[in-house]
């Protein structure tokens, strides 16, 4: 019951207990995350507000509403709102959380979800803000790891392709050395990993930094893939010079450990080639359908009833 | 069971009983809308079409509906239907009336509701037809005042704002006479209430008329506030200076009974002064929460299952 | 259980037993989908996928998992989703895929809803694929005529109208074929069926072709109405010509048998007079109605829940 009534803005809010919970009750909640029912949740009403588009999340919160037995109201349109007629998201807040139990929402301004929790009586969980915080996401990533290696420490993670912009791969960097996991961080040059980071990073672990994947690729548990934009780069040459150096394929498997397990936050691009999701390394689509069972603890916690 | 089967295009479908019915079903939702549920309107279809947009009133029917156990198909976008390949309006209904329970309707064209009821087997609540009517958010302000005080007869309640283009407060002028509270109108020049509601409401009280709050706040059991629109005015500083003196804040209410109430339909822009949110003069935010458990009772007694 | 895990992309996956099925279990759902409730698929997430709006068919999908006790998640906006970041349709489903039990797509593609079925583990129902299938508006077609006539074979069936262009009816007409129905096929020069359908339909029936309606309207135990599109015509002049000679009024049916009933799967423009409506012939609302007891026998045996 500790994470009763409490708002998941950051994942640096949840303290290693907590996350330990979520990931016991998410544990749990995967038989019925894939087509069981449960009533926990009866009668209780999300509010997803997506100021932002965010198919992916979005549907994993709303699904596991529903295997939870609660119920969603939804918009995904600030056009269509009344902050449009000069309402502030104070008073937006505020209305949503007397139609509703717990608050979902994405906006594009850092700091936005930690205001709403300011506001509303509900639960507020960040489903990101602009280059902040994603908890969630990270939650899954975590969890993703954990089920399947049954620990995080001593662990040797590595973290390929836009290390710079990649909000999903900065939480999750901190996360995993706060765990104690071996890092490993490879990017092209002018994507590496924001000093910042690095410096909350090296208070726990001594990362190892590279450009060259095909040098640390054998040492790794854990190969976490990220996408390279092409938008980031100036000229298109480069651009495909470099997203070739960085894709995952059956060559670059070669080296690999026989259990490594490759990640992906998804939507995947071009970095890794489709011949890889026929392989036992391919763990991302698992990692996406992670989003229910580990929404649903979420869910269920902040509401008081597990 | 008076109201099953029953429209709700206009507030003067109702009889006072009726209403009053309505309040005590309502007063008995307020606990389920805050976050219990019932499974009286399981397996139930609301149908909401928006062919206007408006978040509040649609999140508020969805949450009445899901608390009460049932479910809501829904459109926003009348782009996206056959309408633009050239649909009547009556086949439309039709459609939708065959797929669902009861169907809640806003659109721009005064009387689009009335016309829904005549091809709707099911029954029709209209959620806002041009400058007609929007009986639900009537009845959702009528039992705000009347859970507060007890009553609503011999109130002295003072509408404020823009009084002209304002449709809310046309129904609520004449509910409110119905019921034999004295009301206070008071708006900029121009602003007025317009002359066939004054005559409708002069047929049972005598409205005290105003442009200046000062004069009459003193007096007042009920404040209600409207927005007053930067459109209706070709001169941007004549609109801030109206808009100015007719702020509430702080020292406007000095002068006020220590239990009056302030209200609001919603958005608030500048009207009311966040200071003012504090006070316990506030009862817009719960006035939008009532949203919910009126219309559950609205829901519930249609359905004919109360 | 025979449907049980299927996949319904095209009306021809379908034996002539499993249809018959699906009809004798949608007959039972009739009272049900009329606004009573089962449990059936409690839990269940349906994800409606439709890259192309369509109202009517979303809405019915959708109420008939609410009848049945499930939940939806819906997508109406693809340019909302990962596929306008460069994701392939093949990742997208399959994350929807882990977020559902069952998924509706409408793609303006043919053959996209094959392509998703090789990629989801779930059943994929093909909600229509471009000039390509709309299986289950094949299905309650026939359902509406057999559950009215009680049966399929021999019937006198006209199909008039634009045959060139009218997905719907290009698959109706080789189902009718396939249950031995005689069919009669009257268009408009220049919107006859096509010769690819006209083939598969004489390896089992012999067609009555003709472009007057008059003399075939007598013979009649269904007609099939479908819509002229405005756009098809370079002269409008010529459109208001044909359209005004195919339009089915009460005068046309003083020549129709007196049992003879009028389908037609709307959005209805012009075709058919406001005034047969009020004719017991018309049966095109209740046909829209059968979309939901249709889809939730459907949905109900593909589940496996039945």
């Amino acid at each position: 019951m500790m994470l009763k009534g409490k708002d998941i803005i950051s994942i640096k809010d949840l303290s290693e207990k907590e996350i330990f919970e979520i990931f016991e009750v998410a544990k749990e909640m995967v038989p019925i995350a894939k087509g069981r029912s449960l009533d926990l949740l009866k009668g209780k009403v999300l509010a997803t507000l997506f100021f932002e588009p965010s198919t992916r999340t979005r549907f994993s919160f709303e699904t596991a509403m529903y295997r939870l037995g609660g119920n969603v109201i939804s918009f995904a349109d600030p056009k269509l709102t009344s902050l449009s007629k000069g309402e502030t998201l104070a008073d937006t807040i505020r209305m949503v959380d007397s139609y509703s139990d717990v608050i979902v929402m994405r906006h594009s301004y850092e700091g936005a979800a930690r205001l709403a929790s300011k506001f509303a009586e509900h639960p507020v969980i960040n489903a990101g803000d602009g280059a902040g915080q994603h908890p969630t996401q990270t939650l899954l990533d975590l969890f993703t790891i954990w089920s399947h290696i049954g620990k995080i420490k001593d662990l040797n993670v590595g973290l390929i392709g836009d290390l710079k912009y990649g909000r999903t791969v900065h939480s999750l960097a901190i996360a995993l050395s706060n765990f104690g996991a071996n890092l490993y961080l490879v990017s092209p040059k002018g994507l590496e990993m924001p000093d910042h980071i690095l410096r909350e990073i090296r208070e726990k672990v001594k990362p190892k930094i590279t450009d060259d994947m095909n040098s640390i690729i054998g040492d790794l548990d854990v190969l976490y893939v990220t996408r390279i934009q092409k938008e980031r780069f100036p000229d298109i040459s480069e651009y495909l010079k470099i997203a070739g150096s960085y894709r995952v394929d059956l060559a670059l498997l070669e080296k690999a450990k026989k259990d490594m397990i490759i990640m992906h936050p998804l939507p995947r691009i071009d970095e890794i080639a489709p011949e890889v999701d026929y392989t036992p390394h391919a763990k991302y689509f698992e990692q996406a359908f992670n989003g229910v069972p580990v929404r649903m603890a979420i869910l269920s916690l902040v509401l008081g009833v597990r």
